[in-house]
């Protein structure tokens, strides 16, 4: 705690790959040199039994709780479920969040300098997919002295990295809550994610993703306005802009430069992102959203459910416009079928997708419950 | 009817403004010359009173049905709902539609000819309201003869130029059917068509709208990539897409190259609209629809609402991601509290907004059924 009341948190770095123990891909191509940027809340007990491992979507980081410094104005992006007394208690949890392979927030990803090179990967990188992600966040919690974990959770990308985790290490995994995040990539979400890139490829400084420096801001602006809109719903719109101008006054009224309300807050949503994030990272991510699919390599769908071991909470969002709750009520169904340990729970909110990092009293009681039940 | 069967029809032209009757756009310009492409089918009967007009939408023309020449593949627009024997009758009905004011097909719009400086308009353009395009009609139809309109019948920016024909010129208007359209333009679809615009001004080949030629390409693409994914919906992609690819071959799996199936569509469906379709219109068109609201010049909604006097048909589409029926039932029980004469139906359908120019069956039934009643 710092005078200010804040509790100071340190963004670590692990090697989790070196010459001597390289990282295979899942695409084929092997890496000597991986580094992931990582947090952690609490202390791991003896038996190593006790961790929480939090996956981050898809322009997040490891800083998942609390702040990097006492200057910080914003707390990490789970601060609302992680922390004294509330649902992910590090007095009672050893809680991990680590940068996803592929990023830009202190983990190996395509904008990474290139030891071989001396510039950064760029297109060079491995596709990276759910799987590597996975496999790279396992090795990091073994460095760590985790022998099992006791809960996997995350929210969009974060949630479909937590059924990558459900499938690929059942006996890892204790108990898991995917929320708003799918088994498969949908083909509406392949959609969406492609024109997002498109608005990137189309920016004369993307060059091919071997830009130095700036890059192609204004694509990735435009690509994170898109989401945006798919992150929120049309009454949540309603709701905060209506068919407010940004210049009210009745001359303005049919002036094609007075923008509405909504779109000067498109674009500054656009523009915050430009300056906390890459280009490269958003293609890459979106590409390993866009090929997650936990049937890959284990034959159907089924066969991959079937591999799960945990107890499993699927949580939906009521207005999520990006991954609708018929989605993953059909992967609970399934998961029934399959005998397998698996619950369904709503989420009741106006805001659309982004209600998993919004409707903190929802999700307290969501995790709190859960893991109370399985004690 | 040609050998082939093809019913042809002829694209016209009327001059709506003249140096002597020059056209005043709402947003205070003036133009003296003003034309507008138009098709009619049947005819008019001597009272004048047997007129339908159809409203088209976003990126449709005059050419709602049968073929402009014998060796055209496609009929018009609607032709599934327009034609002998089908909902709307030329045996009986006199059918007319305009393209609308600011588009590209035949009518006066901002890649026109300005005839002040020999160049396209480009931005010169004035704005262009759904009042403008009501009020544009209203001077074809006096032109034409019609006295009164049996229906106005319009889809997605057709249902909202249908809303604005009721306000503004309520005596003149006896049914109309609004079809997934709203009476003021949403800060959803105000969003959405923001990112759309926003993708051709990205474009260097933009150029402020002062482009001739090819123009912004690449950016017009992305505008209708963007927008064919809001036409459609969630389930209709999975039922037709799944997480198909263009080369299914294992050895392909993890290719970014390799496309899936529905981003090879929204690529096709990009640049088929390229080559039929100018960036300048789609700007001045999708700022109609965001400046879209009857209740301007009126007071409130509630006061726009109530001058309408006619029948009114609200449709709805249950998979509608674009203007949702929540919002049409919203204005059905304003009218019904106005003690207006309104109802309102729903197509079932997974196709999405897109429905209205696809569910033909339900669509005759419902107009046919609303006519039928009305007789």
């Amino acid at each position: 705690m710092t005078e200010t009341g804040k509790t100071l948190v340190e963004t670590r770095k692990a090697t989790i790959a070196s010459p001597e123990k390289p990282f295979d891909f899942e695409v084929g191509a092997t890496l000597e040199h991986v580094e992931l940027a990582y947090e952690t809340y609490g202390e791991l007990n003896a038996a190593g039994d006790n961790a929480v491992y939090v996956c981050h979507a898809l322009t997040g980081s490891a800083h998942a709780a609390f702040y990097n410094s006492p200057e910080d104005k914003v707390a990490g992006w789970w601060d609302g479920l992680i922390g004294p007394g509330k649902a992910l208690d590090p007095d009672r949890y050893f809680i991990v969040c680590a940068n996803l392979l592929g990023s830009c927030y202190g983990s190996t990803g395509p904008s990474s300098v290139n030891p071989k090179t001396g510039r950064p990967y760029g297109m060079d990188f491995p596709a990276v997919t759910t799987r590597d992600m996975a496999k790279s966040q396992r090795r990091l919690l073994e460095k760590l002295g985790v022998k099992r974990l006791r809960l996997v959770i995350g929210g969009s990308l974060g949630g479909m990295l937590t059924w990558q985790w459900l499938v690929d290490y059942p006996e890892f995994v204790e108990a898991a809550m995917p929320i708003a995040g799918t088994v498969q990539g949908s083909p509406w979400m392949i959609g969406l994610n492609e024109v997002a890139r498109q608005a990137i490829f189309n920016d004369p400084a993307w060059q091919g993703g071997n830009y130095e420096g700036k890059g192609p801001e204004a694509g990735l602006a435009l690509a994170r306005m898109i989401a945006m809109i798919t992150y929120r719903s049309d009454r949540q719109f309603w709701q905060r802009f209506a068919r407010d101008r940004v210049h009210p006054e009745p001359e303005q009224e049919l002036a094609f430069d007075n923008w509405f309300q909504v779109e000067s807050y498109l674009h500054y949503q656009g523009q915050k992102l430009v300056r906390r994030f890459d280009a490269r990272t958003y293609v890459y991510l979106t590409e390993a959203m866009d090929l997650h699919d936990v049937a890959r390599g284990y034959g159907s769908l089924n066969d991959a459910l079937a591999r799960i071991q945990s107890d499993v909470l699927v949580v939906g969002i009521d207005s999520d416009m990006l991954y609708f709750p018929h989605e993953l009520q059909d992967t609970v169904q399934r998961l029934r079928h399959l005998g397998r340990k698996v619950d369904y729970a709503e989420i009741h909110s106006i805001y659309g997708h982004d209600a998993f990092l919004i409707e903190y009293e929802q999700l307290n009681r969501l995790v709190r419950d859960f893991l109370e039940r399985r004690r």
